[in-house]
């Protein structure tokens, strides 16, 4: 199956926003092997919307449009959609409700035009907007399918998982559905991991192996397409087998979680609580495990000890250590992770101590840092690690090392 | 003049990385004027790439490609864009003699493959790639430009800013120059902004008024078309004028660097320092401030205080006044800024207390946060602040109104 993205909207052509809808649908179609060979920005333009609509018809099977679903004159998707297919547009009466019911909770009127947000293609599929109130809608006619999706990734991303995908899934067999897996990598680059699947990632066709690289971390999902979640689960148990075989060392969890919502989950279900002394990361860890919402329950604080006057004053780092071994150091490390989790009181402390650069400091080189991991039942662990990149990736892949190594600590405790 | 920016690379089709390219090139020309009417996303196919280039050259003045310029077999773009065009390829001598200098610098071999970097279409104007290998090239054949780019953005960004910008400006007139200045908002939305200066968005071309909404700040870029410099000012100095009678009071600073960059540049030149307590951004606000090289200069530390505990025995607030007005409170947020300040030993102290959500806490709605600024020379302030939006989008305004009040006190001291 040959796929386009076709985006509207002049806010794209003007650079106001980054076209991540077309990223995230691509890499839903990747997930279950269907090949993308286009994206389009298009302004809100009768005309050249249906130009290029006339041209992605002669070269694509499925053509996923984003964006002019709404309720002002600028919106023009479905008009240019139907006119194009000869279809009518009509109400759709669970659509409609769906608006009167998002204003009736607002507590305001209804105004005319969002009537229109309640029209869809006749003898269209209506995908229902569970966070907003333009319905998404699919339709084939010719061999080819077309698929209409708000614009806003908040609308969007969970109308594609939840209707859209289904929807493709029975294309040609109404019994199909997509059923996957997340691996999650640390200590493993997305070359590497590439490197190291790639036979397997190049032959298989159903479960399909697509690998990610987000925020500094990378993960790997495996997605079977079969008749029933058992059937999938059958077909999807040997791949997951072979992955953890050749690259199972580097799994640290399984799922759509974060490095720092897996630690706060962990946490949570054993009740611990932890705390952080950063030096060069200066916030960041604290900043990843409180962007989970109900963090308060695991994490009581932290400090940012940027100068060595703030470690020696607020964590007892002696100065005679922060003089000879220096600030970035293992001894200092470790007395940062015992000193934080001792005085917040926590189950566990955790410090990062390191060069984020550009310049190197105390003659140790950009990216060398020591993290220690201080907790009630073990003895104290300092790693050194050596990362690479510049200042902002330097200061974000320490981050989840400190995050990585606090949660490895958790399993030793086990 | 109507332009198309054709982004070439398969990782963008598979969703491995979204195309930031097309959103900076887009606020690029849209700044000086140039309408964007498409973008397009192709892969690494010589046939595909040929289509969308003769559609592109049937419809456009200017047609910017970027990616597709690098070393390996898949990199097609200039092999393409000669053959649409009938010219040849010929080796760029300086561009040679800066891929031998890169593969000296790294104490490395240049391989074979290196040397198709320097390839250039012949009569193009080349453009220096000041952070990689691959020039970029500029050529107009039948009224229609052609600008080629490298993909990664740190090449692609300053040689757009210095080399294609100027190549721009000077397409039918080679004396013409664009010259910019941008002002930084704050306590206005973009759309606010925009609606109070709509007639001089609309009317103006000479300069173009562009306004901008970018993590959690909005900007404004004025660009004149002139033939000096000086002449340019002179087309700027009105406008920004009349942008000031407007929307002057919302105006913190003038230039490039976001808010904490601005709120390091000043504490520097006076020579002062700053610490902060943070509840509810939970370290976002010293993440800011530290992200910016040399950030030790003017910051020593701060602490996260997540928890009563540690807003009480950290940094002296009273059970009583936690009991009595809460964590959420004006005579809290004033004594931890105060607090912090005496116990950092620094020239400011900073606190942020409030409901980042998504739950309400001590009765007090998400969104509500006070925010202290304790200083040497001037009573404490504390701005009540009420934001809007989900806890990602609240962590993020917060952190920013923190920066915000920081500085105005700063001037307030002068």
């Amino acid at each position: 199956m040959k796929a386009e993205i076709i985006a509207v909207g002049t806010e794209l052509l003007l650079g106001q926003i980054a076209n991540t809808n077309a990223q995230f649908l691509s890499q839903k179609l990747a997930e279950v092997g269907i090949n993308v060979y286009y994206h389009i920005t298009v302004g809100d333009n009768y005309e050249r919307m249906l130009q290029v609509i006339e041209r992605a018809k002669s070269r694509s099977d499925l053509i996923i449009f984003t964006g002019g679903l709404g309720p002002t004159q600028d919106d023009l998707t479905k008009d240019v959609v139907a006119d194009h297919l000869g279809h009518k547009l009509v109400t759709d009466e669970k659509a409609m409700a769906n608006i009167r019911d998002f204003f009736e909770r607002r507590g305001t009127d209804m105004t005319e035009n969002n009537r229109k947000q309640a029209l869809v293609i006749e003898g269209s599929t209506v995908f229902d907007n569970d966070h907003g109130m333009a319905p998404g809608m699919g339709i084939t006619q010719e061999g080819v399918t077309y698929v209409l999706l708000p614009g806003p990734p908040s609308e969007m991303y969970p109308m594609m998982e939840n209707y859209v995908m289904p929807f493709l899934a029975s294309l040609g067999n109404e019994h199909q559905i997509f059923h996957s897996r997340v691996f999650r990598f640390f200590g493993i680059g997305e070359s590497l991991l590439e490197a190291k699947l790639i036979d397997l990632i190049e032959e298989q066709s159903n479960p399909t192996i697509a690998p990610y690289a987000k925020e500094f971390e990378v993960t790997l999902r495996i997605t079977a397409r079969a008749t029933s979640v058992e059937q999938a689960e059958r077909l999807l148990r040997p791949v997951e087998e072979e992955i953890r075989n050749r690259v199972g060392e580097f799994i640290y969890a399984v799922g759509e979680s974060p490095l720092h919502q897996v630690l706060y989950e962990q946490l949570l279900v054993k009740q611990e609580t932890i705390s952080f002394a950063e030096s060069c990361t200066g916030g960041t860890v604290s900043q990843l495990l409180t962007s989970v919402p109900g963090a308060s329950q695991v994490y009581r604080g932290g400090i940012v000890c940027y100068s060595n006057e703030i470690k020696h004053q607020w964590l007892d780092v002696p100065l005679e250590v922060l003089e000879t071994e220096g600030a970035v150091s293992e001894t200092t490390a470790r007395l940062l992770a015992e000193n934080i989790r001792q005085k917040m009181g926590t189950t566990y402390g955790v410090s990062v101590t390191g060069v984020a650069g550009p310049e190197s400091s105390e003659g140790k080189p950009v990216g060398l840092v020591y993290i220690g991991i201080a907790s009630e039942k073990q003895p104290t662990l300092v790693k050194k690690v050596q990362v690479a990149g510049q200042r902002r990736a330097i200061i974000g892949r320490v981050a989840k090392n400190a995050l990585y190594y606090a949660l490895q600590q958790l399993h030793c405790n086990d």
